[in-house]
Order: structure tokens, then sequence, then C-alpha cells
């Protein structure tokens, strides 16, 4: 029967309820329009962001499904979309842009619709820790998964790969040249095994936690500087003949280091910042470091990048053994347990880095 | 005789002698090295840094001429000169870099031995406003000036225009695009008129002194701010329907300019800076404008331009007239009254935008 | 009625009936899906691409209406379509690209879902020369008209100048430089107008038709070379001081013109295609002037930009006066008479470079 | 004495005698200008293009010493050479610009004084197969090889890893997308780790001799198509979904394998050309692969990238492991045994890659 597809069916999610508070419940499964596509989830990953906006980063919400890193099967596309169809295994970027946006043409589509307007998920819409998932755009969103690549590792390039990756691209790193990431957590592990697949010349890490600068070197890293050990900026320059970085990757969201990054980065260099600044009025820029305004260092910054093409690079990484990412899954629940992958990634007990959500 | 050139010659120069002191000496005239030239300035212009100079921006110097923007004829060459000959009608850059160095191999030749390295005159050795000018690297630093071309044009391309258009350049304006440029001193003006060469669709200059409003309309802005009647950044985005502008321009050199450079610029966008920041400990980032780190906002910033390429393509705008420049020239002074063209520069009477330097 | 909009209604439309006829009918109206829009045409524009179009240039067509060029009013709009509305004044791009597809995500929109796909009209679905056009992707491919612009304004962003100004854009030209624009027809005159927007610093123009030589200089050029009168790759290097010029520009489309291009540019410059080549199985690239391979001379192509952006873009510069298309119209056709344009066109009589059609 | 360095010394060299005859002889040592440097070979590499030199490429050459790969000890420097001294241990590029050259300030330096102008030895002066070579602008062109770094692997980065990566870098290959390098010579092979070291998701390298099908997939080849059993053009299709490669890279030099990128480059990408295109007087361009000059397919050219920058980056990832040349090392000779590597590297026999010249 035609209108079959529009009988309402009931799903489990798991929801912010308001600044703190968050649970399961059940809710309404979403429908697809005409560009849309519905998405049954298998892998999902818990990100520090969605701990971030629990504790308010992003004001309030009330009854919106967390998370954003998914991968799955699609159960359902609108009568528009012709790239996917139901039953493929796909990857959902955690940015979903409006591809024909103003932003989308000027080569921005994580900005479409306004500053970080491609972020969706768990932002203005629910997100994907729940039984289906809504896709808009499917055509322009969803990137099918070859079969030598696994659901685990497919679910990496949702964010993770494609944001770390993404900092080093734009940190515009000279084939042979010097990079300093700032900050070995899942997205800075994932910068620095984008420099290195950039051609960087010499990685330089900055990381304290061991378990976090072993797998930095695993990466790529050449050195490790421990920020409690020695001052990042006076170690950079000894490294580097006191000529400082080409290119530094800001990684963690403080003002510190990303005054660091600019003092590390030497004149004609670039500073890439793919850290989420949450606090503060402002974020300093080093007046004499920056020289005053004339040291031709180009700051530029990163949202998570979307987009078939995009996701469908990524894979091809993997399909190549170019890069493993699940060196990063510490800890594994089924969805049903995601309240305690939320509550591990928040207390940042036990050695974590990426929880993995197994939804059957 | 083989000598004769190196017979010690006098000649009249202004220097600074120590913080705030300025004034008439006599030094012996400058000597070409192998790759060097000694120039006999005719034309020069009195620029604000040389003021800033004056007031201990870049430290204590003594008996250091000052001065960075003149043409001249050269006067004497070192042996392994071969671009330039002794009677050519010659400019100058401001910055004059070592194009061996490694900086310049990268491609930020203003950049070269360090930070700013490429500022040679009137900070690291002695400046133009003397009788003799000695330029390192002649082959490299040295254009000549084509006939159509007068020598008060030309003393415009040696840093106002070639630092102006770089701002407009490093805006990265789209052909038809938006840019607002913040304060219409003679940077800013031709940084105005930079955009209007390279294809800008709306230009939004933001200025308060009615004689600059009025020149910055003459060289292309298509409307006016003034700051002191509406704030700039709601204005601006009041004239692009709520878009911000694609590419904003500072220069001015204030942590509250630069601020509203961020705030007034789209995602996406491009914010350039070429005001020289003098003051404060760090220049503020706006953290929410810049989209915590993620709005995509790429930052750049510029030191003047200099070498002989870059010379030579200054002069053939000159030459189709696609900008006329003096018409910032509000005053002319002979040499030997350069000390009153820096008095009116430092009290800023009189509507001075650039006082000319006449040699001779 | 719900199903009112699905009444058949007719109208009358110019098409191709096979190779070399073409000729007025009848036909359906277009209905739109949820992503198009309906537009009732007021002013457009006959192209030399139609005429070769006729002449079987893309293979056989059959009932196939012909024209690209347009500008008109909303009369309707699908379900999904948000920023525009039945009544808008809306300019569409000749080329309407896909916005979500592969290519476009690639940023190279005009190639959506393969070579040269984003050109669909009187190409893979109805031209614009009949009484309602469709247009897919709506909100990605239509920009309103401001008040200040008129419609014959407008039809010229619609393929001329947003190609034209495509070509000196891909010419990477530095502000202050050099370039060749080979013919002027409407796109090389539109061409010039991009280098002269670009902030070259001399242009020289290769054209012998007397009329388009002074309309090139009108747009810019500040040489003009009559092929019949001089070698052009002499004359520029002439010009130049025998360096050649940084970028050049093929507007015509002959392997000849294709080839002085590439003798004309000098090492490490570029050249910029926008000729359609309709013959012979290759394009010659002249070995030695390419440096056997080795010179990093850069080769460029371009197809008609499009989108919602880029036409704004063009309407920006028509509105604050940054070129005046209509210069190029030279006749103008009632709707009903748009076969007459087409023999002039074909026969290039009457010194026409572009004929306007009005639909009311 | 002040004078001794100008005593004649004597040194025996290996030359060009007119087309097709080489031999040893006995020339005086270069001496030093005030920015040269002498140098005393330790290691060189016999390239085929001093082969093709023999063979009249460049025209007739008297008493010519050959070669261009080399590195060594440094033995004398000018007046005014400041970053090396004698008694280092250097590299020089085989391409050695002048560095305040007109189209090195464009950021060209490999054409500096016209096209291919920055290749000096065995070119315009004598190469490198001599007891002592005369290096320009000392400064600018040498490199200081690090400790970890043996002079056999230094050797290779003077022109086949700085032309090899900059084939690969000059593809704009995106991360993770798809290249083809056509040819595995010396060249080809470091295009291929060149793609890998910048991330390409996908490496399918063309070769049919089995030692180098081996060696390209340890330098990162994914697939490798023979083209003696399959067309490289299909095989690419059908690798790539029929969408063609993001990137190709031409390493051989034929007219017919650059047209074979041109057909396996999808619309929007790019096609680098690193191959020395000996014969005919075009190349050709395929009309209807190239879109009729409007598929957007960019094609760029690279000859050798010299200086001491781009020579320390090389060396860098020599440092940190990034790739093993001497893996192309297949035969060692003494310098005076140089007639035999030259021999065997004409006639291609006995495996060659690259034939390893021992100076001491």
């Amino acid at each position: 029967m035609a209108t079959a597809r529009h009988t309402v069916r009931r799903m489990k999610a798991f929801v912010m309820n308001g600044i703190g508070e968050v649970g399961f419940t059940e809710k309404e499964q979403p429908q697809a329009g005409p560009n849309d596509a519905i998405l049954k989830p298998t892998k999902g990953l818990v990100c520090t962001s969605d701990v971030h906006t629990v504790h308010g980063a992003i004001g309030e919400r009330e009854n919106l499904t967390l998370g954003h890193e998914v991968v799955g099967v699609v159960d359902e596309v609108g009568a528009e979309v012709e790239h996917v169809q139901p039953g493929d295994r796909v990857a959902v970027g955690a940015i979903t842009p409006d591809w024909s946006s103003e932003a989308a043409q000027r080569g921005f589509p994580s900005q479409s619709n306004g500053a970080l307007g491609g972020w969706k998920f768990a932002n203005v819409k629910d997100g994907v820790f729940q039984e289906r998932v809504h896709v808009n755009d499917a055509d322009g969103n969803l990137a099918k998964i070859p079969e030598a690549v696994s659901d685990e590792e497919a679910v990496y390039i949702t964010d993770m790969m494609t944001t770390g990756f993404a900092g080093a691209e734009h940190a515009e790193i000279p084939l042979g040249g010097t990079v300093a990431v700032f900050a070995q957590g899942p997205v800075g592990l994932m910068a620095t095994a984008g420099a290195k697949l950039r051609g960087a010349g010499e990685i330089i890490a900055i990381e304290s936690v061991p378990e976090r600068q072993k797998l930095s070197k695993n990466y790529g890293a050449d050195h490790v500087i421990d920020y409690q050990d020695d001052d990042p900026v006076e170690k950079i320059h000894e490294v580097t003949d006191d000529e400082g970085v080409d290119s530094s990757i800001e990684a963690l969201g403080t003002s510190q280091t990303f005054e660091q990054c600019v003092q590390a980065t030497k004149p004609g260099g670039t500073i890439s910042n793919v850290g989420y600044h949450g606090e503060g009025e402002h974020v300093n820029l080093p007046r004499e470091a920056w020289g005053v305004g004339m040291a031709e260092k180009t700051i530029r910054t990163t949202l998570c990048p979307g987009g078939r093409v995009r996701l469908e690079r990524m894979l091809r990484i993997l399909e190549n053994d170019g890069v493993d990412p699940t060196l990063m899954t510490t800890h594994t629940f089924p969805f049903d347990q995601v309240d305690e992958a939320f509550a591990l990634m928040e207390n940042k007990e036990d050695g974590v880095i990426k929880p993995l959500i197994e939804f059957e």
C-alpha cells in the first residue's frame, strides 16, 4: 500500500533533556523527504563534543538525540535520490551540508546556512544514537562502504579522520616540511596521521598522556614533546634549528595552545586550528610572535568536512591501508549502554580514547 | 684611477638619534659591494611608520638615517650587477629582500632572515633620507621607471601601492565579491584601490575624516561608513543582507578594528591584515565571531612586498593609468626641510596624507 | 484543486529538428519537480554555440528547444524550493549544475555528471527559447536580479560575462601583469573586461574586425593587434620586451590560436582556454614553445560557471557599474523572430555581436 | 699568499666533444666568484638526460663536462657566501637558479633567465663529472647533508627525488584521491613515491619492465598496468568505476602517453608532465578527451626544482626514513669508469635503473 511507509513506527533514542541530563527515550522514527534517506545504524562512536553539548556548549536542548558519528545500512530513500538505495552499507558525515547553499557554492559546505551550519546532527536535529537516522541530501551526503572496509574502520571517517586530516591539509605543510601538532586526542592523532599522509618531513607532537604519546608515534610523529617536562615553543625552536615549524596544528581548543602555535610557526608559515574553543570572550593572538601583524603567518580553521566525495576519499585510504584508525578504539559498548560510554568519555577514565557503539 | 670610487665622500642625512630625537647630520657616503648599487635620490615620501620608529617602536637607534620610500638615479653598481647601470632612473622597494634566503625561496621574501627581515632601510641600516642610498642585491631590488611615469608617481609604488595592493590580494576577494576596508589612511586607500583592481563587486570603506572619505570613493569605494555615526559591523551586515563580507582588510593596526574585521566577515571569508599593531601583549580574536575556531575564516597578514618584478608590475599599472596615487600628495618639501614634513606627519595636521620630499 | 498545476498547457518553442533544421513549434509546458522552478522568460540572447549545435556539433537532436541565455520571472516552484518564489525576477545560468554531484563537490560544478554535464539547456533538455523554461535545482541555480539592474544587462551574466570573466580568472593574471586575449567575439570581449577587472597591468587584444577592436579598447585593451597585419606572437614579444605575457586567453577555439597562446606566454605563465574547439582529432601543443614539457606553463580550460552565488557576484558588478555588457547588443528581435536572429548569427552579417531576444 | 687560490690547477673531466662523442680530458679547475662555491664531488649519478645531451638533444657542445647529479665537500667559497664553508658536506641541485632573477621572483626559479634557464650543469656550463665543480649562488643552491643521511642517499635528492616528487605535487592529488603514473623509470618511480607521500588514496602505475613494476609497488603503487597486456586508459577507467583518475603524471615524454594522461583524467582533474618531450613538432592534445577545451582539466609541467630550501626538505624526508631511493641503484662505478656507466645507461642493459659514480 502506497502509504505504508508513513505508518508511524517507534524507536529507541539516547537523548539530551536539558543541560546535564541524558537518558534513553522512545520517539517516532524519522521519515524521508524527496531528497533524503533513512539509515539503520550499525556502528557509532562517542565524541568529546557530544559531552560538551550535554554540558551546554550550544545551549539548551530538549529531547534531542545525541551522537554524530555513525555508519549503517540504508533503510529508505526519497523519490529524488539516485546514488544510494535501500540495503546499501553506507557512511554519513558528521556534517551534512546543503550542497546548493551559498556557502557550499563558495567552497565551504560545512558552513552552509550560516557559521557551522552544516553541523545538524545533535545540534539542530536529532543525532545518530537512535534506531533510525534521517540524512538530508542523501545523494550528496552518503558514501557506500567498500567490502574491504569494516564498519568499525569506516565509522572513523565520519568525523575523526576527515577532521584531523583536514587540519593537516589546511596547515599547508610543504612536502618535507616541519609541523607541530598540539594535543594528541583522537582529532590530534588523526591530524598527525594526516600530516604524515601529506608528506611532512618532520612531525612534532605535543602530548603528556603516555598512551597517546605512543599512538602518536604510531601515526607518524618523529618527536613527542611532553609539555609537562618542556616548554613546547622552546623545544620546537630547539628541534628546528631555531627556525620554527612550517606549520602548526591546534587540536585542543585553548587560547594558550593557540598562542603557542603562533609562536612556534616561522614567518610565512601556517597555523591550522581544529580545536573547539569553548571558553572566554577572546582567543589571544600574541602580538609580537604574530610579527605585529606583518610576519605573513596565515591562520586557518576547520570544521569537519562532509560529503560523499570526501567520504569516498577517506574510504580509499582505509581500503589501501593508508592508516588504521581502530587503534583508537579503547572500549566497546552495545547501543543500550551508550550512557556508560558517555560517562566514560566525560570522566576520561581508563585511558579512553574512543568508545565504539554497536547497534546490534 | 681604480681606487677613486673608494675616496670617502660626505653627505647630508636626516637621522634618528635616540628615541624622540631627529635632526640633520653629515656622514660618509655608502659604498657598493659586488651585488649592490648606490642610488642618488630624487623624490621620497614620509611614512607614518617613520614616526613610529622615532617614537621607539623598534627600540633605540643611534645616528640611523630615516625614510624608506624613494626613487632616484643609479650612481654606482657592484661588479656582479647586470640589470641596472649608472644613470638609470629607478625605484627601490621599501623592503629589499635577500633573494637567495630561506624565506624568499619559500615565497616570503619580505621575511628573509627572520620575521620582517626584508625591512632594512631605517631599521637595520641607514634609510633613504640621505644624499646617497645603498641598495643590496641591486638586480633583485631595483626596477627601471618607464618614461611615461613621473618620479612622483613612481615613489608611491615603493610602499603605499605595493603594500595596500598586497592587502587586497591577500584578502582573496572573489571577482564580484564584497569587501570592507577598515581605515582610509594612505595604505587603506591603496587597499581600496587594490580591491577595485581585483574586481570587487562592492567595496565598503570605514573612515571618519571627510577628505579621506572622499578619496576613498575616488579610489573605488561604493559605500563609506563613518564609525563615529554607525557601528561598522552592524552597518556592514545591513549592507550585505546580513551575510557579512567575503573579505575584510585591516589597515589601521588596532585590536578593535581587527575584531571588527573578524565579525564583519562571513564564514569561509578572509581577513587580511596590513595594519601595524604597535600596542598590547595580545591582539584579540573574538571567539564567537571566529566560529569557536571552526568558521573557516582565514587570517592573513602582509608586510610590504619588494623586488624588481613586483615594482615593474606596479609601474605597469601606473603606465596604463590604472590608478593615480598622487592624489594622496597633500604637501611638498625640499629635502632640507624633511624635518618639517616629519613634524607635520607626527601631528597629522592640515589634512596631511603624504608629504612628498624633493631632493633637488 | 491539488492537481491543477498538472493541467497540460501548450507553449510556443523554437526548436532544432535534425541537423541544419530549425523552426517554431508548439509543445507542452514543462512542470516543476520538488527542487525545480518554471521560468517565464523576458529577455534572451542568441549564442554562436547555438548555431554550432544546429550544425551538428553535439550530434543529432530532434524537437529540442534551442537557446541557453535567458532571464525572466519565476512562474512556479517545487515544494522543496526555499530561495525563490513565483513573481521573482531572476537570472538562470546557461549551465545549471547538480550541486550535490561528485564533480560539484570537487569544485567543478559545470562538469557535474560527466564532462560538460552541467550544460543542460539545448543539449540534454529543452533550451530557453520557449514560453516556459524548466530550471533544475532552483535554489542553487537562480539569482534574483536587483532593481538597479535591467533585464538586458542581466541576461549577459548568464553566459557571456560569467564565461569570459572565468577565462580571465583562470588565466591567473598577477596584479599588474601582462595578458594577451586572442579573439574579441563576445566571450573574448568579456575576457578582456575580466582581465581589466582582475587588475592586469597591460592587456593585448588580438582581433581584426574594426568594431570589435574598438569595443575591446572600451573594455580595457591597452594594445590591439590585427593578426592580418602582424604575426601576433612576434608582436606580443615586441610589446613585452621579448618576455612574453604572464597569461594568455584563447577565446576562438582553433588549434592555431591555441598554439599562439603557448608561444606568447612566458615560462611559468598560464594559458587559459575558453574557446570551443570544434574540429580535428587533436589540438596541437607546440613542443618547443611548451619547453619540451618543462617550461612550467600551465594550461587551464573553462566551461561557463553557473550557480546562484556566481550569478549574484556578476549582478553586483553590474549594480556598481563595473562593466557595461549592453555595448555588445547590436540587434534586437521579438521572440517570434528568433529565427531571423539565428540567421544573422549564422552569417555574421551586419556587424552582429549579440542579438537580443525580447519575449513580450 | 693572497693570489694562491688563483694558481691554475688541472683536473680530470668526462666531457662531450660534439654529438655522439664522449671521453675523459683534462681542464683547468673552476674558480669561485664572490657568490660562488667550488665543490669536490664524492658521489654522482648518471641520468638518461645526459645520454640525450650526448645524442644532440640540446645541440652541439664542445669540451663540455657531462653530469648534473652530485654531492660532495665544499672546497672553496666566494667572499659573499655566508651559509656554507669549506669542509661542509653538501648537495647541489641539478638545477641552480639565479634567485634574484625575474622568474625566481615570480615563483619559477627553474626558469630563471629564460625557459629551463636554471639548468646550467652540462648545458650552459661544465657539469659535475669532473674533480671540482663550480656552483653559482652557493647560499641559495647548496644544502648541508645531515649526519644521518649517506652520500648515496643524498645524491638522489639532486634530481630524481626533487623532480619526481614535484611531478606528484603539481598533480594536485587530493588526499585520498586517485592517480595514474605513466612509466616507472627513476623519475616515474619517484613520482609514485611522491604521490604516496602526498596521501594519494589509490596509485596506478603503468609499466612493463618487471623489475620496475616491482619497485613501483615498493614505492607505493596499488595497481600496476602492463601496457603490453592492457590498454592503460581502458584499464584505468575500469579500476576507477569509469570515473577516471583525479590526477595523472606523464613520466616518459611521448605524445602517446601524454594523450593517455588526458584521456585517463576526469573532468576537473590535473595532468602533470615531468617527461622530457624530445621529438616532433607537436605534442597532441586529444580534442574530445580534453572536453573540446572545456572539461576543466589542468595541464602542468615540471622542471626539476632546485635551491637550498627544497634540498633541505628532501633531506628531511631521507632523515626520517620517508623513502629509500637507493633501491634504484643497480650499478656502481668509480669516476674513471664513468664512460662505462654512460654506455650502460645508453643501452639500458642489465636491468639498469641508476648507475652510481664514486669519486674516490
